[in-house]
């Protein structure tokens, strides 16, 4: 015997975010079930908002709900320093800790033969582009340090050489391999701290 | 600096489910940006769904879409033997293990003076009253062996006194203060088979 059809199709969906099994699912569904129906609407309301509200910042891809992030539309910002990143967790992260004071541009992605990713996937054109229209003097690589992560970060360096600008990357000090959102802050700063010229 | 509106606002619904820290909200939250339009739309209408659509069974409070649970409309199941529980999760739970045959009585809670919660704020009225209209010849007490399951145990135990109806409770083997829905199937299992007659 199975839940009734409504209780099953939500533990479906539930069990569609990652990590969360089927006892999670169950767990999850009996509590909407409590919650109240102002709770409820709002709830539904929010997953359909992130859908039609959320879009990419028209500069740096950062997720936003205007046409301008909320950090390059801040004039106090250092305009001419921009940290390139894999993706949008990856600037709320470095805003967390509060010391970085430039400007983001998020790749959405790294590259990856294997899984058919390739340059023209990302927005390394935009990020060329940007880089050369808005007079950059430093271009900070704050890209893990795996395989796609390597791969990513020596095909922009080449596109920026003979670029009147200096390309750095974040200090290794990272553990290999692993994701940049897992790591303790205090080595994520210092790892943004010890960046090192490369070109 | 947070994150655009709806995405913190999202992040903080998944917060209101249990166990769900700000780690786990902002990967569920990242997960859902990525499903795509008519995912999200289902998503949201089986979270209205659970509220609008889920009732209580007439007879015995299992969540239903209809007036009568599939069980207690289920012309097969044994009518005469009546297997009550804490909340409609133990129906499920039962249910899996194929075991029980008979029809089940969800009390929604069990007595807890502490919690300010007393007989009449469960279903017992309506139990009694069942028992008594459909003849019911075995009442299965199935309520985990804590300090409020026993109280509640002891005061059906006590209404049912001196009517033509055999009470049991399941077996002790459900390590004491566990909460029933984490129990392995075969103590569970055990435990329903050697249900034991008090009075």
């Amino acid at each position: 015997m199975n839940y009734p059809e409504s209780i099953e199709n939500l533990i479906e969906n539930f069990k569609k975010l990652p990590g969360v099994g089927e006892k999670s699912a169950e767990r999850y569904t009996f509590a909407a079930i409590e919650f109240d129906i102002d709770e409820i609407e709002n709830f539904a309301q929010a997953l359909k908002d992130v859908k039609t509200k959320v879009k990419k910042c028209s500069l740096c891809n950062h997720l936003t709900e205007h046409e301008l992030c909320s950090i390059c539309s801040d004039d106090t910002r250092d305009k001419k320093t921009i940290c390139v990143v894999e993706d949008t967790k990856n600037v709320i992260l470095f805003e967390k800790l509060s010391v970085f004071n430039g400007i983001y541009f998020v790749l959405d992605g790294l590259i990856s033969p294997l899984d058919g990713i390739g340059p023209e996937d990302l927005n390394i054109d935009e990020l060329i582009k940007r880089i050369k229209e808005e007079n950059i003097s430093e271009v900070i690589l704050a890209i893990k340090p795996s395989i796609e992560g390597e791969t990513t970060l020596l095909y922009i360096q080449k596109l920026l050489e003979g670029m009147d600008v200096v390309v750095t990357r974040i200090a290794h000090g990272i553990p290999l391999g692993a994701d940049i959102e897992y790591i303790d802050s205090l080595t994520l700063t210092l790892a943004l701290q010890d960046r090192k010229k490369i070109s």
